[in-house]
């Protein structure tokens, strides 16, 4: 008797990582020219195909630790592209990946292999295949979650202020925000340890740095925080 | 020049699709005897391999509705289980779903196909592969939406009442519901709309009949409303 496996069709496995990065006044988003047909030489976002002996969440790892040097990244694995014809040379599953970097530890670390550059949000060109979809997924994603969790906190360098925290949410969601109630709001959660030094180089008055409590981090990670009480989602599958 | 593509590895694509059902008074999922080796006649997950000319939605939507027959059933995407050895006969990727459906739906249109059986979530019998372990990630990620989102009404009949709601939700968290605060918060949504007839068949008193208002679910599905303050989420990963 014939296995029931065996008149199936086979078909390549990549993971593709959506990686945002903070440098401390804007969001951005690392992309690379893609060194190999089909698309050559157009921007994309940095991916791979899933190997032999690894798991997707290995391939994902071992992809940004190839392009950024860091290893224990911020991921979470987001939705399967998997439409027949996306990739043109050969059916290809594309498992997608989120990632959240501090710039400034990257930078240090950079790999010259790949043609690597960060784009600011407004000015994302056009990717290959369905990366632009994966990228939109990617920020739905961020919404929802930074919504509800302290993620954003992943971007920061160990050091930060209040302004640059509330310019990252007021980025990641495309508003203004209030900066007395997200203050209050921020200070209540625990999560900050004040510094006794100022960063002075963005304001006359200076703003003093704080640091993340870790305890109380993961403490809360999982519980709701609601840091935006009304993020305008518009995905229900996040 | 060889193509990028050529030495990877080709390999199968699954979808396992997590089917909850409620029948007004129990949750339960939905399993089946596995018709082929490896592990045929064990209990599993009702699943298949992505076919050629489907995307991985379509795959799972045609699992639903050859099991069920239903079509248009509550699905969400979840994680892709990628583990190389968890299929011994061929490396074969998982790319899960969750549904939810009303199971007296359901009894009208089973399919005699496939030697399916409901079973509750406290006698769920030792499953094929990682089964069971996708079982526990589609009840955490249950818990985690259905303490924003509305989903749970997915799995109601079309006239229900307040106490059929939250032994529902009882069943989801494995907790005890304050019935008085429970039902100002239902009916503060704005979900309801009152019946005139009353359930007489599980009290003396009865209890009122409720229809879900379709155009309030529409606008309020994606907005958060704690229906649950402190559900233990203990994934990161929803």
């Amino acid at each position: 008797m014939k296995s029931q496996y065996e008149n199936q069709e086979r078909l390549l496995a990549a993971v593709d990582c959506i990686i945002f990065g903070f440098d401390g006044y804007e969001l951005k988003l690392l992309l690379i020219k893609r060194g190999f047909e089909p698309e050559k030489g157009k921007w994309s976002l940095m991916g791979g195909f899933v190997q032999a002996q690894e798991t997707p969440e290995e391939a994902a790892a071992r992809v940004l630790r190839q392009l950024t040097g860091l290893r224990d990244v911020y991921m979470e694995q987001m939705l399967v592209f998997g439409k027949p014809d996306r990739d043109p040379l050969e059916r290809t599953l594309s498992i997608t990946y989120y990632a959240l970097i501090d710039i400034k530890k990257y930078e240090k670390q950079i790999s010259s292999e790949y043609k690597a550059e960060w784009f600011t949000l407004d000015r994302v060109p056009k990717l290959i295949f369905d990366h632009n979809q994966m990228l939109e997924h990617a920020k739905q994603r961020l919404r929802y979650k930074a919504a509800l969790h302290p993620i954003l906190f992943e971007l920061l360098p160990e050091k930060f202020t209040i302004p640059q925290i509330m310019t990252l949410y007021e980025q990641v969601y495309d508003v203004e925000l209030d900066k007395r109630n997200f203050t209050r709001k921020l200070r209540s959660t625990g999560l900050l340890i004040k510094q006794l030094d100022k960063d002075k180089l963005n304001s006359k008055k200076g703003a003093f740095y704080y640091k993340l409590n870790q305890a109380t981090y993961k403490d809360k990670f999982t519980a709701f925080l609601n840091f935006i009480p009304n993020p305008g989602i518009t995905t229900t599958n996040p």
